[in-house]
Protein backbone atom coordinates (compact mmCIF):
# COMPACT_ATOMS: atom_id res chain seq x y z
CA UNK A 1 0.00 0.00 0.00
CA UNK A 2 1.63 3.18 -1.04
CA UNK A 3 1.00 5.80 1.83
CA UNK A 4 -0.74 9.11 1.13
CA UNK A 5 1.59 12.38 1.58
CA UNK A 6 0.70 13.75 4.74
CA UNK A 7 -0.30 11.02 6.82
CA UNK A 8 2.67 11.25 9.55
CA UNK A 9 0.74 14.49 10.07
CA UNK A 10 -1.70 12.45 11.61
CA UNK A 11 -2.16 11.95 15.45
CA UNK A 12 -4.07 9.23 17.57
CA UNK A 13 -5.02 10.89 20.62
CA UNK A 14 -6.59 8.38 23.59
CA UNK A 15 -8.02 9.86 26.89
CA UNK A 16 -8.04 7.96 30.01
CA UNK A 17 -7.77 4.89 28.25
CA UNK A 18 -8.65 1.87 30.93
CA UNK A 19 -7.73 -1.66 29.27
CA UNK A 20 -4.55 -2.53 28.10
CA UNK A 21 -5.72 -4.49 25.46
CA UNK A 22 -7.50 -1.81 23.86
CA UNK A 23 -4.27 0.12 24.18
CA UNK A 24 -2.95 -2.65 22.49
CA UNK A 25 -5.40 -3.12 19.54
CA UNK A 26 -5.51 1.05 18.44
CA UNK A 27 -1.90 0.32 18.54
CA UNK A 28 -2.04 -2.47 16.41
CA UNK A 29 -4.41 -0.82 13.83
CA UNK A 30 -2.48 2.73 14.03
CA UNK A 31 0.40 -0.12 12.41
CA UNK A 32 -1.26 -1.93 10.07
CA UNK A 33 -2.45 1.30 8.54
CA UNK A 34 0.33 3.52 8.78
CA UNK A 35 -0.67 6.03 11.20
CA UNK A 36 2.03 6.36 13.56
CA UNK A 37 1.82 8.85 16.33
CA UNK A 38 0.36 7.55 19.25
CA UNK A 39 -0.78 10.01 22.03
CA UNK A 40 -2.07 9.15 25.43
CA UNK A 41 -3.85 10.83 28.12
CA UNK A 42 -4.05 9.94 31.55
CA UNK A 43 -4.06 6.20 30.65
CA UNK A 44 -4.76 4.01 33.51
CA UNK A 45 -0.93 3.57 34.91
CA UNK A 46 -1.27 -0.41 35.02
CA UNK A 47 -2.59 0.10 31.78
CA UNK A 48 -0.24 1.29 29.90
CA UNK A 49 2.78 -0.13 31.31
CA UNK A 50 1.35 -3.38 30.48
CA UNK A 51 0.29 -2.47 27.08
CA UNK A 52 3.76 -1.21 26.57
CA UNK A 53 5.47 -4.40 27.92
CA UNK A 54 3.53 -6.50 25.15
CA UNK A 55 5.50 -7.84 22.27
CA UNK A 56 4.05 -7.99 19.07
CA UNK A 57 3.28 -5.83 15.86
CA UNK A 58 2.09 -2.60 18.22
CA UNK A 59 5.40 -2.71 20.06
CA UNK A 60 7.04 0.06 18.20
CA UNK A 61 3.81 2.50 17.88
CA UNK A 62 3.37 1.81 22.05
CA UNK A 63 7.13 2.54 22.82
CA UNK A 64 7.06 5.39 20.46
CA UNK A 65 3.53 6.65 22.53
CA UNK A 66 3.89 9.81 24.06
CA UNK A 67 2.27 10.51 27.32
CA UNK A 68 0.30 13.47 28.56
CA UNK A 69 -1.79 14.57 31.51
CA UNK A 70 -3.55 16.78 30.12
CA UNK A 71 -5.90 16.95 26.89
CA UNK A 72 -4.70 20.94 26.05
CA UNK A 73 -1.08 19.64 26.25
CA UNK A 74 -1.26 16.41 23.75
CA UNK A 75 -2.98 18.43 21.29
CA UNK A 76 -1.34 21.65 21.34
CA UNK A 77 0.30 21.65 17.75
CA UNK A 78 -2.65 20.66 16.04
CA UNK A 79 -4.25 22.90 13.97
CA UNK A 80 -7.85 20.44 14.10
CA UNK A 81 -8.38 18.66 16.53
CA UNK A 82 -11.27 15.84 15.86
CA UNK A 83 -12.98 14.45 18.82
CA UNK A 84 -14.84 11.07 17.90
CA UNK A 85 -18.40 10.06 19.67
CA UNK A 86 -20.76 7.13 19.53
CA UNK A 87 -23.78 9.92 19.33
CA UNK A 88 -25.04 9.42 22.21
CA UNK A 89 -24.64 13.24 23.96
CA UNK A 90 -27.96 15.07 25.06
CA UNK A 91 -26.57 17.68 24.27
CA UNK A 92 -24.82 19.04 20.87
CA UNK A 93 -22.27 21.92 21.13
CA UNK A 94 -20.25 20.92 18.17
CA UNK A 95 -20.81 20.06 14.64
CA UNK A 96 -21.06 16.50 13.84
CA UNK A 97 -19.48 15.07 10.98
CA UNK A 98 -19.97 10.96 9.63
CA UNK A 99 -17.06 9.45 9.30
CA UNK A 100 -16.42 9.79 5.60
CA UNK A 101 -16.97 13.31 5.69
CA UNK A 102 -14.87 14.05 8.75
CA UNK A 103 -12.14 11.83 7.20
CA UNK A 104 -12.68 14.33 3.75
CA UNK A 105 -12.01 17.44 6.08
CA UNK A 106 -9.55 16.07 8.00
CA UNK A 107 -7.49 15.31 4.29
CA UNK A 108 -7.97 18.70 3.49
CA UNK A 109 -6.49 20.28 6.91
CA UNK A 110 -3.13 17.95 6.20
CA UNK A 111 -1.17 19.85 4.17
CA UNK A 112 -1.32 22.85 6.50
CA UNK A 113 -0.23 20.97 9.73
CA UNK A 114 -0.73 18.24 12.08
CA UNK A 115 -4.51 16.87 12.88
CA UNK A 116 -5.51 14.97 16.13
CA UNK A 117 -7.93 12.36 15.88
CA UNK A 118 -9.21 12.17 19.69
CA UNK A 119 -10.96 8.92 21.03
CA UNK A 120 -12.26 9.06 24.85
CA UNK A 121 -12.32 6.49 27.24
CA UNK A 122 -14.90 2.85 26.79
CA UNK A 123 -16.65 3.69 29.99
CA UNK A 124 -17.29 7.12 29.20
CA UNK A 125 -16.23 8.07 26.14
CA UNK A 126 -14.79 12.00 25.88
CA UNK A 127 -16.25 14.32 28.78
CA UNK A 128 -17.73 17.71 27.93
CA UNK A 129 -14.22 19.44 28.85
CA UNK A 130 -12.39 17.04 26.56
CA UNK A 131 -14.67 18.08 23.80
CA UNK A 132 -14.21 21.87 24.19
CA UNK A 133 -11.05 21.45 22.74
CA UNK A 134 -12.37 19.94 19.55
CA UNK A 135 -13.46 21.81 16.11
CA UNK A 136 -16.02 18.93 15.86
CA UNK A 137 -17.61 15.81 16.41
CA UNK A 138 -17.21 12.62 14.19
CA UNK A 139 -19.19 9.72 13.81
CA UNK A 140 -19.33 6.07 12.96
CA UNK A 141 -22.10 5.26 11.44
CA UNK A 142 -23.73 1.87 13.20
CA UNK A 143 -27.38 1.16 14.20
CA UNK A 144 -29.47 2.84 16.55
CA UNK A 145 -30.35 -0.18 18.77
CA UNK A 146 -25.99 -0.57 19.04
CA UNK A 147 -24.32 2.44 18.66
CA UNK A 148 -20.94 2.15 20.95
CA UNK A 149 -18.39 0.52 19.53
CA UNK A 150 -15.25 -1.35 21.17
CA UNK A 151 -12.53 1.57 21.31
CA UNK A 152 -9.50 -1.11 19.10
CA UNK A 153 -12.29 -1.51 16.75
CA UNK A 154 -13.37 2.27 16.30
CA UNK A 155 -10.00 3.45 15.73
CA UNK A 156 -9.67 0.44 13.55
CA UNK A 157 -12.56 1.29 11.29
CA UNK A 158 -11.44 5.62 11.52
CA UNK A 159 -8.05 5.08 10.23
CA UNK A 160 -8.77 2.21 7.66
CA UNK A 161 -11.58 5.25 6.33
CA UNK A 162 -9.22 7.52 6.53
CA UNK A 163 -6.32 5.72 4.52
CA UNK A 164 -8.93 4.01 1.95
CA UNK A 165 -8.40 6.65 -0.73
CA UNK A 166 -4.81 6.89 -0.55
CA UNK A 167 -3.50 6.45 -3.96
CA UNK A 168 -3.35 2.32 -3.89
CA UNK A 169 -1.72 0.29 -6.67
CA UNK A 170 -3.94 -2.15 -8.22
CA UNK A 171 -3.67 -5.51 -6.34
CA UNK A 172 -1.81 -8.13 -8.75
CA UNK A 173 -3.83 -10.61 -9.95
CA UNK A 174 -2.52 -14.13 -10.64
CA UNK A 175 -3.22 -14.56 -13.98
CA UNK A 176 -4.91 -13.06 -16.73
CA UNK A 177 -7.73 -14.69 -18.25
CA UNK A 178 -7.46 -17.63 -20.84
CA UNK A 179 -6.92 -16.95 -24.64
CA UNK A 180 -9.57 -17.89 -27.31
CA UNK A 181 -7.66 -20.27 -29.02
CA UNK A 182 -6.81 -22.39 -25.16
CA UNK A 183 -10.61 -22.50 -25.26
CA UNK A 184 -11.32 -23.57 -28.04
CA UNK A 185 -8.56 -26.62 -27.56
CA UNK A 186 -10.66 -27.23 -24.18
CA UNK A 187 -13.93 -27.41 -25.84
CA UNK A 188 -12.54 -29.66 -28.79
CA UNK A 189 -11.33 -32.32 -26.13
CA UNK A 190 -14.83 -32.15 -23.89
CA UNK A 191 -16.28 -32.68 -27.08
CA UNK A 192 -14.52 -35.92 -27.85
CA UNK A 193 -14.80 -36.56 -24.28
CA UNK A 194 -18.58 -36.31 -24.50
CA UNK A 195 -18.96 -38.04 -27.67
CA UNK A 196 -16.99 -40.93 -26.59
CA UNK A 197 -19.52 -41.11 -22.80
CA UNK A 198 -22.37 -41.08 -25.78
CA UNK A 199 -23.44 -37.94 -24.18
CA UNK A 200 -23.09 -36.26 -27.37
CA UNK A 201 -24.77 -38.06 -30.17
CA UNK A 202 -25.04 -37.84 -33.80
CA UNK A 203 -28.41 -36.14 -33.73
CA UNK A 204 -28.00 -33.81 -30.63
CA UNK A 205 -23.92 -32.84 -32.01
CA UNK A 206 -24.75 -29.24 -33.44
CA UNK A 207 -26.49 -28.55 -30.47
CA UNK A 208 -23.97 -30.05 -27.59
CA UNK A 209 -21.23 -28.25 -29.23
CA UNK A 210 -22.41 -24.97 -28.95
CA UNK A 211 -23.65 -25.33 -25.67
CA UNK A 212 -20.33 -26.58 -24.65
CA UNK A 213 -18.55 -23.77 -26.40
CA UNK A 214 -21.09 -21.48 -24.35
CA UNK A 215 -20.74 -23.69 -21.14
CA UNK A 216 -16.21 -22.98 -21.56
CA UNK A 217 -16.92 -19.28 -22.45
CA UNK A 218 -18.94 -18.72 -19.23
CA UNK A 219 -16.43 -20.39 -16.99
CA UNK A 220 -14.33 -17.23 -16.93
CA UNK A 221 -11.18 -19.83 -16.67
CA UNK A 222 -7.49 -18.27 -16.40
CA UNK A 223 -4.97 -20.08 -18.54
CA UNK A 224 -3.49 -22.45 -15.79
CA UNK A 225 -7.53 -22.86 -14.80
CA UNK A 226 -7.67 -24.23 -18.50
CA UNK A 227 -4.66 -25.88 -18.40
CA UNK A 228 -5.85 -28.25 -15.30
CA UNK A 229 -9.18 -28.80 -16.97
CA UNK A 230 -7.60 -29.97 -20.59
CA UNK A 231 -5.50 -32.82 -18.28
CA UNK A 232 -8.43 -33.81 -16.24
CA UNK A 233 -10.17 -34.46 -19.54
CA UNK A 234 -7.24 -35.66 -21.87
CA UNK A 235 -6.70 -38.36 -18.96
CA UNK A 236 -10.95 -39.26 -19.05
CA UNK A 237 -10.78 -39.53 -23.04
CA UNK A 238 -7.80 -41.42 -23.03
CA UNK A 239 -9.43 -44.21 -20.54
CA UNK A 240 -12.81 -43.93 -22.57
CA UNK A 241 -11.37 -44.89 -25.19
CA UNK A 242 -8.72 -47.31 -24.45
CA UNK A 243 -11.30 -49.06 -22.35
CA UNK A 244 -14.14 -48.93 -25.73
CA UNK A 245 -11.42 -48.89 -28.38
CA UNK A 246 -13.46 -51.51 -30.13
CA UNK A 247 -16.73 -49.20 -30.13
CA UNK A 248 -15.00 -45.76 -31.23
CA UNK A 249 -12.61 -46.59 -33.50
CA UNK B 1 -28.44 4.29 9.88
CA UNK B 2 -30.07 3.38 7.26
CA UNK B 3 -30.07 -0.48 6.64
CA UNK B 4 -29.57 -2.04 3.23
CA UNK B 5 -31.64 -3.86 1.87
CA UNK B 6 -30.47 -7.34 1.89
CA UNK B 7 -28.10 -7.29 4.74
CA UNK B 8 -30.05 -10.06 6.70
CA UNK B 9 -28.53 -12.29 3.72
CA UNK B 10 -25.08 -11.85 4.42
CA UNK B 11 -23.39 -14.16 7.04
CA UNK B 12 -20.14 -13.60 8.93
CA UNK B 13 -18.13 -17.68 9.37
CA UNK B 14 -15.53 -17.68 11.84
CA UNK B 15 -13.18 -20.56 11.21
CA UNK B 16 -11.30 -22.09 14.64
CA UNK B 17 -11.31 -19.05 16.16
CA UNK B 18 -9.18 -19.58 19.11
CA UNK B 19 -9.39 -15.97 21.80
CA UNK B 20 -12.86 -15.55 23.17
CA UNK B 21 -12.34 -11.70 23.42
CA UNK B 22 -11.95 -12.06 19.32
CA UNK B 23 -15.27 -14.22 18.83
CA UNK B 24 -17.07 -11.56 21.29
CA UNK B 25 -15.27 -8.52 19.72
CA UNK B 26 -16.36 -9.69 16.02
CA UNK B 27 -19.80 -10.38 17.58
CA UNK B 28 -20.04 -6.70 18.75
CA UNK B 29 -19.15 -5.07 15.58
CA UNK B 30 -21.37 -6.97 13.84
CA UNK B 31 -24.23 -5.90 16.03
CA UNK B 32 -22.98 -2.08 15.59
CA UNK B 33 -23.39 -2.55 12.10
CA UNK B 34 -26.43 -5.11 12.20
CA UNK B 35 -24.87 -7.54 10.48
CA UNK B 36 -26.76 -10.86 13.14
CA UNK B 37 -26.09 -13.92 11.38
CA UNK B 38 -23.03 -15.47 12.88
CA UNK B 39 -21.81 -18.78 12.05
CA UNK B 40 -18.93 -20.83 13.58
CA UNK B 41 -16.57 -23.36 12.52
CA UNK B 42 -14.60 -25.59 15.03
CA UNK B 43 -14.15 -22.92 17.30
CA UNK B 44 -11.94 -23.79 20.43
CA UNK B 45 -14.86 -25.27 22.67
CA UNK B 46 -13.96 -23.31 25.98
CA UNK B 47 -13.19 -19.92 23.80
CA UNK B 48 -16.63 -20.25 22.35
CA UNK B 49 -18.52 -21.46 25.67
CA UNK B 50 -16.59 -18.26 27.36
CA UNK B 51 -18.12 -15.95 24.56
CA UNK B 52 -21.19 -17.41 24.86
CA UNK B 53 -21.22 -16.63 28.67
CA UNK B 54 -20.71 -13.12 28.19
CA UNK B 55 -23.16 -10.62 28.86
CA UNK B 56 -22.67 -6.98 26.81
CA UNK B 57 -23.84 -5.50 23.64
CA UNK B 58 -22.66 -8.80 21.58
CA UNK B 59 -24.52 -11.32 23.77
CA UNK B 60 -27.57 -11.91 21.32
CA UNK B 61 -25.34 -12.38 18.12
CA UNK B 62 -23.65 -14.82 19.98
CA UNK B 63 -26.44 -16.77 21.55
CA UNK B 64 -27.48 -17.16 17.73
CA UNK B 65 -24.53 -18.17 16.68
CA UNK B 66 -24.67 -21.39 14.69
CA UNK B 67 -21.73 -23.64 15.59
CA UNK B 68 -20.66 -26.42 12.54
CA UNK B 69 -18.05 -28.44 12.46
CA UNK B 70 -16.98 -28.38 8.93
CA UNK B 71 -16.51 -25.32 6.58
CA UNK B 72 -18.52 -26.94 3.53
CA UNK B 73 -21.62 -27.96 6.11
CA UNK B 74 -21.21 -23.85 7.19
CA UNK B 75 -21.49 -22.48 3.80
CA UNK B 76 -23.98 -25.23 2.04
CA UNK B 77 -26.67 -22.25 1.59
CA UNK B 78 -24.74 -19.32 0.12
CA UNK B 79 -24.33 -18.71 -3.65
CA UNK B 80 -21.20 -16.65 -2.69
CA UNK B 81 -18.30 -17.47 -0.94
CA UNK B 82 -16.05 -14.61 -0.22
CA UNK B 83 -12.72 -15.43 1.79
CA UNK B 84 -10.44 -13.08 3.63
CA UNK B 85 -6.89 -13.21 3.64
CA UNK B 86 -4.25 -10.97 5.15
CA UNK B 87 -2.49 -11.34 1.34
CA UNK B 88 0.64 -13.58 1.92
CA UNK B 89 -0.15 -16.38 0.26
CA UNK B 90 2.82 -16.97 -1.80
CA UNK B 91 0.96 -19.83 -4.09
CA UNK B 92 -2.35 -17.46 -5.59
CA UNK B 93 -4.68 -19.55 -6.57
CA UNK B 94 -7.38 -17.19 -6.52
CA UNK B 95 -8.53 -14.11 -7.47
CA UNK B 96 -7.80 -11.04 -5.09
CA UNK B 97 -10.07 -8.10 -4.26
CA UNK B 98 -9.27 -4.96 -2.23
CA UNK B 99 -11.87 -4.55 0.20
CA UNK B 100 -13.77 -1.75 -1.39
CA UNK B 101 -13.78 -3.64 -4.80
CA UNK B 102 -15.32 -6.88 -3.27
CA UNK B 103 -17.96 -5.12 -0.73
CA UNK B 104 -19.25 -3.61 -4.39
CA UNK B 105 -19.52 -7.38 -5.67
CA UNK B 106 -20.82 -8.81 -2.64
CA UNK B 107 -23.70 -6.02 -2.66
CA UNK B 108 -24.19 -7.09 -6.50
CA UNK B 109 -24.96 -10.78 -4.91
CA UNK B 110 -26.70 -10.43 -2.11
CA UNK B 111 -30.41 -9.54 -4.11
CA UNK B 112 -29.71 -13.37 -5.49
CA UNK B 113 -29.25 -15.39 -2.19
CA UNK B 114 -27.06 -15.37 1.30
CA UNK B 115 -23.18 -14.26 0.83
CA UNK B 116 -21.00 -15.50 3.36
CA UNK B 117 -17.81 -13.78 4.30
CA UNK B 118 -15.18 -15.77 6.10
CA UNK B 119 -12.29 -15.09 8.36
CA UNK B 120 -9.94 -17.93 9.76
CA UNK B 121 -7.98 -18.22 12.73
CA UNK B 122 -6.05 -15.74 14.82
CA UNK B 123 -2.63 -18.46 14.23
CA UNK B 124 -2.74 -19.32 11.12
CA UNK B 125 -5.93 -17.58 9.07
CA UNK B 126 -7.94 -19.72 6.45
CA UNK B 127 -6.20 -23.03 5.37
CA UNK B 128 -5.88 -24.09 1.75
CA UNK B 129 -8.43 -26.45 2.22
CA UNK B 130 -10.78 -23.66 3.86
CA UNK B 131 -9.74 -21.60 1.20
CA UNK B 132 -10.43 -24.04 -1.85
CA UNK B 133 -14.45 -23.25 -0.61
CA UNK B 134 -14.55 -20.05 -1.89
CA UNK B 135 -14.71 -18.23 -4.93
CA UNK B 136 -12.12 -15.49 -4.53
CA UNK B 137 -10.01 -13.75 -1.77
CA UNK B 138 -10.75 -10.01 0.12
CA UNK B 139 -8.27 -8.18 1.21
CA UNK B 140 -8.04 -5.17 3.58
CA UNK B 141 -5.82 -2.53 1.77
CA UNK B 142 -2.62 -2.91 4.83
CA UNK B 143 0.96 -2.11 4.93
CA UNK B 144 3.31 -3.94 3.59
CA UNK B 145 5.33 -3.75 7.13
CA UNK B 146 2.24 -4.88 8.99
CA UNK B 147 -0.24 -6.77 6.84
CA UNK B 148 -2.26 -8.85 9.50
CA UNK B 149 -4.85 -7.20 11.09
CA UNK B 150 -6.51 -8.63 14.58
CA UNK B 151 -9.32 -10.23 13.94
CA UNK B 152 -11.97 -8.24 15.59
CA UNK B 153 -10.33 -5.27 13.77
CA UNK B 154 -10.77 -6.90 10.67
CA UNK B 155 -14.55 -7.82 11.11
CA UNK B 156 -15.14 -4.18 11.99
CA UNK B 157 -13.39 -2.73 9.01
CA UNK B 158 -14.93 -5.33 7.24
CA UNK B 159 -18.30 -4.52 7.68
CA UNK B 160 -17.86 -1.04 8.06
CA UNK B 161 -16.81 -1.03 4.41
CA UNK B 162 -19.52 -3.10 3.73
CA UNK B 163 -22.78 -0.84 5.32
CA UNK B 164 -20.83 2.27 4.59
CA UNK B 165 -22.96 2.74 1.02
CA UNK B 166 -25.57 1.01 2.06
CA UNK B 167 -28.28 3.44 0.78
CA UNK B 168 -27.59 2.78 -2.81
CA UNK B 169 -29.43 -0.43 -3.73
CA UNK B 170 -27.63 -2.94 -5.84
CA UNK B 171 -28.23 -3.87 -9.43
CA UNK B 172 -29.80 -6.90 -9.29
CA UNK B 173 -28.20 -9.66 -11.10
CA UNK B 174 -29.66 -11.54 -13.82
CA UNK B 175 -28.95 -15.50 -12.34
CA UNK B 176 -28.49 -16.43 -8.91
CA UNK B 177 -24.91 -18.20 -8.31
CA UNK B 178 -25.03 -21.83 -7.70
CA UNK B 179 -24.98 -22.53 -4.06
CA UNK B 180 -22.09 -23.92 -2.49
CA UNK B 181 -23.94 -27.17 -1.73
CA UNK B 182 -24.67 -27.51 -5.51
CA UNK B 183 -20.93 -27.13 -6.33
CA UNK B 184 -19.88 -29.15 -3.76
CA UNK B 185 -21.93 -32.09 -5.45
CA UNK B 186 -20.30 -31.11 -8.80
CA UNK B 187 -16.77 -31.37 -7.17
CA UNK B 188 -17.88 -35.09 -6.02
CA UNK B 189 -18.92 -36.16 -9.03
CA UNK B 190 -15.97 -34.77 -11.23
CA UNK B 191 -13.46 -36.56 -8.46
CA UNK B 192 -15.66 -39.95 -8.93
CA UNK B 193 -14.68 -39.49 -12.83
CA UNK B 194 -11.22 -38.18 -11.91
CA UNK B 195 -10.63 -41.59 -10.08
CA UNK B 196 -12.30 -43.41 -12.79
CA UNK B 197 -10.22 -42.28 -15.38
CA UNK B 198 -7.01 -42.52 -13.23
CA UNK B 199 -6.05 -38.90 -13.16
CA UNK B 200 -6.91 -39.04 -9.46
CA UNK B 201 -4.55 -41.84 -7.18
CA UNK B 202 -4.19 -42.42 -4.03
CA UNK B 203 -1.30 -41.31 -3.84
CA UNK B 204 -2.63 -37.59 -5.02
CA UNK B 205 -6.11 -37.65 -3.99
CA UNK B 206 -6.04 -35.30 -1.48
CA UNK B 207 -4.42 -32.83 -3.35
CA UNK B 208 -6.67 -32.88 -5.97
CA UNK B 209 -9.78 -32.80 -4.32
CA UNK B 210 -8.57 -29.27 -3.55
CA UNK B 211 -7.27 -28.71 -7.08
CA UNK B 212 -11.09 -29.84 -7.87
CA UNK B 213 -12.70 -27.72 -5.50
CA UNK B 214 -11.00 -24.78 -6.18
CA UNK B 215 -11.49 -25.19 -9.57
CA UNK B 216 -15.05 -25.36 -9.50
CA UNK B 217 -15.24 -22.28 -7.40
CA UNK B 218 -13.97 -20.43 -9.61
CA UNK B 219 -15.84 -21.09 -12.72
CA UNK B 220 -18.64 -18.91 -11.61
CA UNK B 221 -21.22 -21.23 -12.66
CA UNK B 222 -25.25 -20.57 -12.13
CA UNK B 223 -27.22 -23.09 -11.65
CA UNK B 224 -28.44 -23.65 -14.93
CA UNK B 225 -24.41 -24.47 -15.73
CA UNK B 226 -23.82 -26.43 -12.83
CA UNK B 227 -26.57 -28.73 -13.84
CA UNK B 228 -25.38 -29.04 -17.13
CA UNK B 229 -21.56 -30.02 -16.19
CA UNK B 230 -23.32 -32.09 -13.88
CA UNK B 231 -25.18 -34.16 -16.55
CA UNK B 232 -22.39 -34.37 -18.56
CA UNK B 233 -20.17 -35.53 -15.49
CA UNK B 234 -22.47 -38.18 -15.00
CA UNK B 235 -22.43 -39.74 -18.43
CA UNK B 236 -18.65 -39.51 -18.46
CA UNK B 237 -18.55 -41.04 -15.26
CA UNK B 238 -21.28 -43.98 -16.06
CA UNK B 239 -19.65 -45.14 -19.35
CA UNK B 240 -15.82 -45.11 -17.72
CA UNK B 241 -16.89 -47.12 -14.76
CA UNK B 242 -19.46 -49.11 -17.29
CA UNK B 243 -16.94 -49.74 -19.69
CA UNK B 244 -13.84 -50.74 -16.88
CA UNK B 245 -16.36 -52.29 -14.40
CA UNK B 246 -14.24 -55.25 -13.71
CA UNK B 247 -11.62 -52.67 -12.73
CA UNK B 248 -13.04 -49.95 -10.67
CA UNK B 249 -15.03 -51.74 -8.90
Amino acid sequence: MQQPFQLDRLRVVLVATRNPLNLGAAARAMSNFGVLHLRVVNPFALAFREARSALGPAAEVLANAEEFSTMADAISDCGLVVCTTAFQHREMHHRIHRLDEGVRLIREHLPSGPVAIVFGSEKSGLSNADLSHGQWLMHIPTRGEHLSMNLGQAVAVTLYETVRDARQPAVPQPLAPATAAELERLTAVLLDALAASGYATPANFAATEQKARRLVRRMNLNPHDAEIVLGMLRQILWKLRSRSGDVTR
